[in-house]
């Protein structure tokens, strides 16, 4: 018996990296932050009062918004405090997009679903699955970089939620700002522009000064704390936007979507960035290190500006890339595998510390 | 511009209950427990290693769903933890719920909605207007048990989740285990009956035994830390279920919807269940109380299963009860008054410490 709705019957769920608990092995698969997170952030935990959890929590995640505010130059209205950016994905489905008219079967077409890139975020197309929003996907082109009528194409596909992670994720390639710039103004009055910034920490830029801009009141920046911060365990995130988007993801977010203990660890996480800015740094060191030396050893490795990079044992031979992966993790180095179109013969290989890099570089050059 | 959803644009907001900073309130509106969680858990938090939170956390809650299943007599695959109870509500709702095939201005219509009691609590119908999904209102009888067509009620509209509070907020009427089951047995097959026993811990049984029937695969409980344990703050709630419902809701649930260290206090609440059962002694030996003394004052106060009570200064007389809200609220003691049918006369009294308690039944003799 079942009562389920059948899309959610039908539906394949994300599927996270591994997260062995084995603390041995060399872990490069789910781009976490190698260094740790500030003693601030663990100070502010320790100084969480039992009243403060005895009590909700403070509902808009005041304190948070206000320093995040702060941190970025904008008013608290145009900040939203989520359970990981992953809530603020769902909210944006939710709020800017329809069940498809049609059935789960036929995506891409019907209208108020998502626009997304070809590849991306693989989470993307599961969460518009679990709201019936159909997915329109539109290829990047061969050096990942946004096709020139990606919005154009969105526009007719009738998509109402266009997300693009940049630095796109799984290549690491930074799109311009000035192109995401010219293609907000294509959507402007038809689709919200969601940026995922999730890794823009390891980038040299970022497009917050497209929320500033005032004729631009359908861009929303996704950030998180969980890779930046070195605190994927405490589920962070937020989005940054014009007033008026941020006040309807407000509307369908749970009540107290966010805990006291996360939002004092989120607050101290702001307020000590230099701290994780010093770790950013370190990051695009060994990340330009790593790369140079694989490229060295033959691989194809094209410049990231994440902290992972996407890295090919040899172009186009999908078996050779299989078969690295897997002599990788019977040496307990864990890197990530995508078996999905252009991507079967590369890696996924999150930045380390110098000593898991090295332990990497010395893997692959004994294979 | 705007790019929502009609149905976002036009949605009104749960209101939750006041939380004022001031820390001299007696603060009796939100139903809070008054004793603070157990040393265990604020021990477990302060346990919380860095490198815990630089990682992601285990995913699907391990560790707590199986305190939870030995706590509960279940086995791990019939629990879900959840973000807060609120979450699971949400779950609930995507999952077993559509989209009304009409428009959001007719509720009650349409069918694969949700089914409440009128009264109920007030997230429901919002959770369900955020997905479009109608609501069908079936009124309590006079003394707020479930009416004995409420099945039959439930099962015509088309309702596809049933959403029972037991403990009744904000009555604190208990249902009995065998009624519950009867109307299990009546919607089994057509509909999912959720039982939300957020205030069960308060309550002198549960109905836990229906999640142990195997021919009752439609019924899930949910539960929450943020009352029994002390543990508002926390946000961390659970679903126990038949498998087959737990696998169902665990695919629409974001990905890693509970951090490092709520795990590690919410296992640790469960760890110390008897400290926080000593708090639920002491909540019921003032329940009867505040309610003995409020009704020797002339107040009208039907006995209460929960945590809170729902008290009628002056039954009939809504002007009296909003102007004994007023005046509380002058005196810096909180309750919860509810603009609505057959409840504008009633104020919902959380149960305090004795020394709250104290200061609101002096209050009360004073006005």
């Amino acid at each position: 018996m079942s009562y389920e709705r059948d899309r959610i019957a039908r539906l394949s769920p994300y599927v996270p990296g591994e997260q062995p608990a084995d603390g041995d092995i060399v872990k490069l698969n789910t781009n976490e932050n190698p260094y740790p997170p500030s003693a601030a952030v663990m100070e502010a935990i320790g100084a969480v009062q039992a009243e403060q959890l005895r009590r909700y929590p403070p509902p808009q995640a005041k304190p948070f918004r206000d320093i995040a505010a702060k941190t970025h130059g904008l008013d608290p209205a145009q900040v939203i405090a989520t359970n990981g950016g992953d809530e603020l994905l769902r909210l944006a489905i939710t709020v800017y997009c329809d069940a498809a008219p049609g059935t789960p079967e036929s995506p891409g077409g019907g209208g108020g679903g998502i626009g997304v890139t070809e590849p991306t975020y693989s989470l993307y197309p599961v969460l518009a699955a679990i709201q019936g929003a159909p997915v329109t996907r539109v290829p990047l082109d061969d050096d990942w970089s946004l096709p020139d009528d990606f919005a154009a194409r969105m526009i007719s596909a009738g998509a109402k939620l266009v997300l693009v992670v940049n630095p796109h994720a799984p290549s690491g390639r930074l799109e311009a700002v000035d192109r995401l710039r010219d293609i907000a103004g294509e959507l402007r009055g038809k689709a919200v522009l969601l940026i995922d910034e999730a890794y823009v920490d390891f980038a040299e830029r970022d497009a917050l000064s497209l929320v500033g801009e005032s004729d631009l009141d359908n861009v929303i920046l996704l950030r998180t704390l969980s890779k930046g911060y070195s605190l994927a365990g405490l589920r962070f995130g937020y989005g940054l936007a014009h007033a008026d988007r941020i006040a309807a993801l407000d509307k369908a977010r749970d009540s107290y979507n966010t805990d006291a203990l996360a939002q004092a660890a989120a607050v101290a996480a702001l307020a000590s960035r230099d701290q994780a800015a010093a770790s950013w740094q370190l990051v695009r060191d060994e990340r330009e290190r790593v790369a140079r030396q694989l490229r060295d050893m033959g691989w194809q490795v094209p410049d990231s500006q994440s902290n992972f990079l996407l890295a090919s044992p040899n172009p186009g031979q999908d078996a050779v890339a299989a078969s690295v992966f897997n002599s990788l993790k019977q040496r307990g180095i864990f890197v990530r595998y995508f078996d999905q179109d252009r991507l079967r013969d590369k890696l996924r290989i999150t930045v380390g510390t110098p000593g898991q890099n090295d332990a990497l570089l010395e893997a692959v050059s004994n294979l």
